[in-house]
């Protein structure tokens, strides 16, 4: 039987573009199991039920938290490909999830805010604007240019991936791992939404994350964009 | 057979400032393994035809570099405690030591250099400030007086590592693992060396610290510091 994950959409439903549901994906596809991706926009999540996305629903379970997902089907299809690489992978996945969310997030998460909100639909923008502007403390427009600024601030902030990049080909080691999804989630995030920019061509974390695009036959890849959906 | 563990050492014999030599002896007591810990003093690595320390020798191997060792204890004795704690770990663990090496030894490895070259013997000394001075191009003292001026700058750049700690007891998860030796092989360096107040009491970061001093019945508490040895 297939697992159902809930993925945050756009206005056009095939743009994907929640970090966190990207990891989940990504995590499906390296278990090797069947799914079937149904788009939620941000207003339908409580009319499901659900406080955050991604969620997945297996059989008559429900598991919602990226990190909870990959740790449930690390217990549950333990006989599949190891998301964590063992109880070690599982602990450091932890502290390169906190690492990600303060270092790229932090950034991402501000300066792509009006891009963001371009891609969803009319009822979604108006939360959208409400919950971030209530968080930020600031009009999406004036956080984003302020995130803007800290843009080239992100290359130096990248350095201790970019050097572990430079001896194995990914986060995990010699094969992809949940760590490998939990960083490759915020460059596909601004990848869907924005035409910017963000990692310089040949710069060693850009040809990782290329590497993680062309993984599952091209799932990271072949998603589709705001810009092509437009 | 005992394992030897050749280790950096001040003027004191006693006194074991290495962060990376730290990570070593940390990792022989995770293996439960027997091991005797002989000093070597900067201008005495050459003599004995190493490059840098930590070495360890086992029987006819020699291995050197902390995280090379870490694996050859994995390897050579799969039947203890693992180091990594799997693959994952091994991976990530590469990420974690890039990450303390340009967060937390770009700054304490300026700051301590005149506590470092402090606790030295005297041909030591000379070697520390020439190598040093080279280096980081400037007197140690000078370069140390910019370090210090960083300091505050590490409990903002220790933040994904604190919020890791407030749901997992240590960096590798449920237990210390290789990757907690090498933060806390950073800290053990500062705390050697130097009365300084590096990691303020309560933090997070310095109640998981204290949990390492703690290890192996007090094996990092009970080191010799520069400050007791004067």
């Amino acid at each position: 039987m297939s697992i159902t994950v809930y993925e945050l959409a756009g206005a056009d439903g095939r743009v994907r573009f929640s970090p966190h549901c990207w990891k989940t994906v990504w995590s499906l596809a390296h278990k090797g199991l069947d799914f079937e991706r149904v788009p939620v926009p941000f207003t339908g999540i409580a009319e499901l039920g659900f406080k955050t996305l991604p969620v997945i629903r297996d059989g008559d379970r429900t598991v919602a938290d990226s990190f909870d997902i990959a740790a449930y089907l690390d217990d549950r299809y333990a006989d599949r490909p190891s998301l964590f690489g063992g109880e070690g992978g599982q602990g450091a996945a932890r502290f390169i999830e906190r690492w990600t969310i303060l270092t790229v997030h932090s950034i991402l998460g501000r300066a792509l805010l009006p891009d963001i909100n371009s891609c969803l639909a009319p009822q979604d923008q108006a939360y959208f604007r409400r919950t971030r502007e209530a968080r930020f403390g600031g009009t999406i427009e004036a956080v984003s240019e302020a995130g803007l600024k800290l843009l080239p601030g992100l290359h130096d902030a990248l350095a201790p991936l970019r050097i572990t990049l430079e001896t194995q080909p990914f986060i995990g080691g010699g094969r992809p791992l949940f760590c490998d999804y939990i960083v490759a989630g915020a460059f596909q995030w601004a990848r869907v939404v924005s035409a910017r920019e963000i990692l310089p061509v040949g710069d060693p974390v850009e040809v990782w994350f290329a590497r993680m695009l062309d993984l599952y036959e091209g799932l990271g890849r072949k998603a589709a964009t705001a810009a092509a959906a437009a």
